[in-house]
C-alpha cells in the first residue's frame, strides 16, 4: 500500500507545478478507486484536464468512483457522444446513477445515443427511486433452471459473456420466479456434480421487492451474511440482483447520514465544499435551536422579574450547567434509541422496557450529579448573607439537576420512538430537536423547583 | 418476508405463556440469525433453556450470531464438554472469538478437549488483538499454485472439503508468499479453461497485515469493491482471509462506536440492557461537562458582580441561547471532520481548507443569527427605560452570537484534527469535549462583548 502512497504524492506535486505530462504513466499504476480519488481532491479547474489523460478503458471505472459534484463537473464538460461512449462500458446500475444526475433532455438524448440493449436497461432502472433496492440493483444476473446439474450449470456460466462478479447462480422456475439459490463454490464440489439444482440449491432465499428501502438491504445482507440479493418484481419475478460493493456503499452512507443528522446537518456536506451549502444545510437545524431561543430568554426575563436580585443573580449562574446535563443526557438516551431502531434491536415489544431503562439510567445519574453539584453549591457558592441560603440553594440545583437529567433520559428516548411511528426518519429531528426542547423543559423544572423551594422557606 | 415474522411472533408467545414443547418445531424452520435474534429478545431466565432446544447441528452457527452478554450468560450453564463439542463445529474466527470471551484457564480446558487440528487453529487466532485483521480473519483460504491452469484449479478447488463460501484463488509461490488472486467466476470461463493462472490472475493484489487495524479493513474493502481481503504475515506469507461478512460486522460496529462516542457513551449498550451499565459508561463524559459547569458557575456570578441589577438580568436571559448555538455549531464541525477522518476523505493536506471552509460557514451562520436574534433584543426584549437600551443589547447580543458561533465552528473543527494526530481517536473525545468548552467559551465571549459595549458606552 505505500506504493500507491508514494505514487499519490508523485501525481498531486506534479497537479501543483502543473507538470501535466507526466502524470499518466503515474495513473497507469494506479486503481480506478484511487484515481478517483486524486481528481476528487484535486483543484476543480483541474478536473477536467485530469480526466482527459485517462485511457478510454479506464473512464468508466473512475467516473463510477467519483464524488458527486465532481461527476457533475467533469459531464458538464463533456459532449453527449462522449458521455454516452463512457456509459455505454459501465455497469448498467453506475451508468443510471451517473445518467440519474443529468437533466431530462440531455438524458434522452445520450439514452438515444447508446445501443438499444444498453439504453433498455438502463431506462428500465432509471424507473426506481434512487434509495430504493430497485435503484441500486444491477440487472445481470446468472439464472439457471432447477433441472441442471452442478456440472451443467457449471458449464453454462462458463459460457457466458460475465463482466462483473457472480457469487451466486439463481434458481428460477419457467415464469422467471425465484425458487432457490446455490453459490459457485458449491456448485464446483465433486460430489455435487451429477445432482441437480432441484436437489442441492437453497431453497429457503432471503429476497426483497424493488421498492424496499436501501436501509433494508443493508440490514438484511448484514444479518444473514449474504454477498449478494436478489431483488423481486411484485409478480416475484426475479429482476435484479444487488451486489456487495452497493451494499457496502449504503451501510457507510446510512451510517453517515445517521452521524450527520443527529448533529444537525446533512451528509452531503462531505461532497460539496462550498461554506455556502454547509451553511444551507446546517441552518434549518440551527434555526430550530434559535427558535427555542426566543423562549428561553422570555421564560428568564420572566422568572427574574419574580425573583429578589440576590436570588436572580446566584440562581441564574448555575443556568447553564443544568441545561448543558439535561442535553447531554437527551442526546445520550435518543443516540441509544436511533441506533437501536437503526440495527432493528429496538422495537415495538421492548419500548417499555427501553423507557424504564433509560428512567432509571437518567435517575441514576441524575442522584450522582445532583448530589455533586448540591455539594458545590453548599459550600462553594452559597453564601450565608443572601437571601437563600446555602441549604435551600444546595438543595434547589441538587433536585433540578435531578429532575432535568431523568426528564431529559426519557424524554431523549421517547422522541425517536414517537418520530418513528410517526415514519419520520427519528434520526433527522432527534438531535437539535432534543437538545433544544431539553433547554426549555430544563428552564421549566429549574425554575419550578426554585419556586417550589421558596414558597416552602417562607 | 412476513412469514419469519409471523412464526417469530408465534415463539415470542409461546415464550410468554411457557409453551416450551411448541418451540422447537417452530424453530426448525428459521435462519440461526433469526433463531439468535430470538433468544438475544427474550427474558435472562430462558436463555439457556431455548439454547438447549436447539438441534446440535444448529447450534454453533447460532452461537455465533448472539450478543456477547447472552453468549457469557449460556457458557456459563454449560460444562467445558458441551461447549468444546460447540466449538469444534464453528468457523475458527468465530470459535476464536467465543473463547477470547471466557477465563484463561476455562479457555485452555476447552482448547485441550478439542481435536488438535482445530484447537491449533484456534489458539493461533487467539494470539491477535481482537479488532485487527488477524482477530478477525479465518484461516481457511483457498491456495493455488501459477502453473495450474483454470480448469486445474477449478477442479482441485472441487476436490476440497469447503465448508464457508469462498469466493477468490489465491495465488501464492512457493514460501506460500500472496502473489495473485483469481475470483471463482473467472476461472469458469470457457475462454479461460487451458490458461495458467500466471496468465490469467490479478497480481495487483490489495492484502493487509495481520496488525492492520480493522476500520482499515473495511475502508479498504469499501474503496476496492472487495468481498474478501487477505491477510499477511511480516514474511508476506499468506496466513488468513477475511471474509465479508466480518468486513459487514465491522462497518456496523465502526459506525456505531463512532455514533456512541459523539453522544458521550459506548456501543456496548447496544448490548448490555442494565441500566447501571449504561450510567457507567455515559458517566464520564457526564462528568466533564459537569467540571465545566464548575467554572461556568463561577464566571456568571463574579460577572454579574460587575453588573447593574438590570443589566445582570437582562444578559442573563440571553446566556442559554448563546451556549447552545454555539454548542450546536461547534458539534456540527467536528461532526463533518470526524466523519471525513473515519472515511478518509479528510486528511492532513487539506486541514487549513477545512479550517476555512468551517470559518466560513461559521460567519455566514452567526451572522445570520446574530442578526435575527439582535434583531429580537432590538424590538422585543430591550426596554428604553433599562439603562442598557435596547440598541445596545441588540448590538451585544448579535455581535456575541456571531462570534460564539464562527468561534465554535473553528474549534469544532479544530479539537478532531488535534487529537487525531495525537493518535486518540477524534470521536471519542470531541462530543462531550467540544460542547462543554464551547459553552465556557461562548460565556467569555459574551460577556467579554458585554463589557467592550459597556465600556464604550460610558
Amino acid at each position: 500500500m505505500s506504493d500507491v502512497n508514494r505514487i499519490k504524492e508523485r501525481i498531486n506535486f506534479c497537479i501543483k507545478g502543473e507538470l501535466w505530462e507526466q502524470i499518466p504513466k503515474f495513473f497507469e499504476e494506479l486503481h480506478p478507486a484511487d484515481i478517483a480519488e486524486i481528481i476528487n481532491h484535486a483543484p476543480a479547474s483541474s478536473y477536467k484536464q485530469l480526466f482527459e489523460m485517462l485511457g478510454d478503458e479506464i473512464k468508466p471505472d473512475v467516473l463510477a468512483e467519483l464524488d458527486d459534484k465532481v461527476e457533475a463537473d467533469i459531464l458538464d464538460e463533456l459532449t453527449d457522444e462522449e458521455i454516452s461512449d463512457i456509459v455505454e462500458e459501465m455497469a448498467p446500475d453506475d451508468a443510471a446513477d451517473v445518467l440519474g444526475e443529468l437533466e431530462d433532455e440531455q438524458r434522452e438524448d445520450i439514452l438515444g445515443l447508446m445501443e438499444e440493449e444498453e439504453s433498455d436497461e438502463v431506462r428500465e432502472l432509471l424507473q426506481y427511486d434512487e434509495e430504493t433496492a430497485g435503484g441500486i440493483m444491477t440487472p445481470d444476473f446468472v439464472a439457471v433452471q432447477a433441472d441442471m446439474t452442478a456440472a451443467e450449470a457449471t458449464d453454462f456460466i462458463g459460457s457466458l459473456d460475465l463482466d462483473e462478479p457472480v457469487y451466486y447462480a439463481y434458481v428460477v422456475d419457467s415464469k422467471g420466479r425465484l425458487t432457490g439459490w446455490i453459490q459457485l463454490w458449491e456448485l464446483l464440489k465433486h460430489g455435487n456434480r451429477n445432482q441437480t439444482l432441484a436437489d442441492l440449491a437453497e431453497s429457503e432465499t432471503i429476497s426483497v421487492h424493488t421498492d424496499a428501502d436501501q436501509e433494508e438491504v443493508a440490514r438484511l445482507a448484514s444479518k444473514y451474511d449474504l454477498s449478494a440479493l436478489p431483488v423481486l418484481d411484485w409478480q416475484h419475478k426475479l429482476v435484479g440482483r444487488i451486489t456487495m460493493d452497493d451494499i457496502m456503499d449504503v451501510m457507510e452512507d446510512e451510517a453517515s447520514e445517521d452521524i450527520f443528522k443527529l448533529a444537525g446537518s446533512s451528509e452531503s456536506e462531505l461532497e460539496y465544499t462550498s461554506a455556502l451549502h454547509a451553511s444551507k444545510s446546517r441552518l434549518p437545524w440551527l434555526l430550530i435551536t434559535l427558535t427555542t431561543g426566543f423562549f428561553s430568554v422570555l421564560l428568564l426575563n420572566s422568572y427574574h422579574a419574580y425573583l429578589s436580585f440576590s436570588h436572580a443573580i446566584i440562581l441564574g449562574a448555575f443556568v447553564p450547567v443544568i441545561l448543558a446535563m439535561g442535553g447531554n443526557t437527551g442526546i445520550q438516551s435518543s443516540t441509544l434509541v436511533i441506533r437501536g431502531i437503526a440495527l432493528g434491536t429496538a422495537h415495538t415489544k421492548n419500548i417499555p422496557k427501553i423507557l424504564l431503562h433509560e428512567i432509571t439510567a437518567g435517575a441514576i445519574m441524575g442522584a450522582i450529579c445532583g448530589i455533586v453539584f448540591g455539594l458545590y453549591a453548599l459550600f462553594v457558592i452559597g453564601r450565608e448573607e443572601t437571601a437563600f441560603g446555602p441549604p435551600y440553594l444546595a438543595l434547589t440545583v441538587g433536585s433540578a439537576l435531578f429532575s432535568a437529567m431523568a426528564f431529559a433520559a426519557v424524554f431523549g428516548a421517547v422522541v425517536p420512538v414517537i418520530l418513528n411511528r410517526m415514519r419520520i426518519d427519528p434520526a433527522v429531528a432527534s438531535g437539535p430537536f432534543v437538545t433544544s426542547s431539553n433547554d426549555i423543559l430544563a428552564l421549566l423544572i429549574y425554575y419550578g423547583v426554585t419556586f417550589l423551594m421558596i414558597s416552602l422557606r417562607s
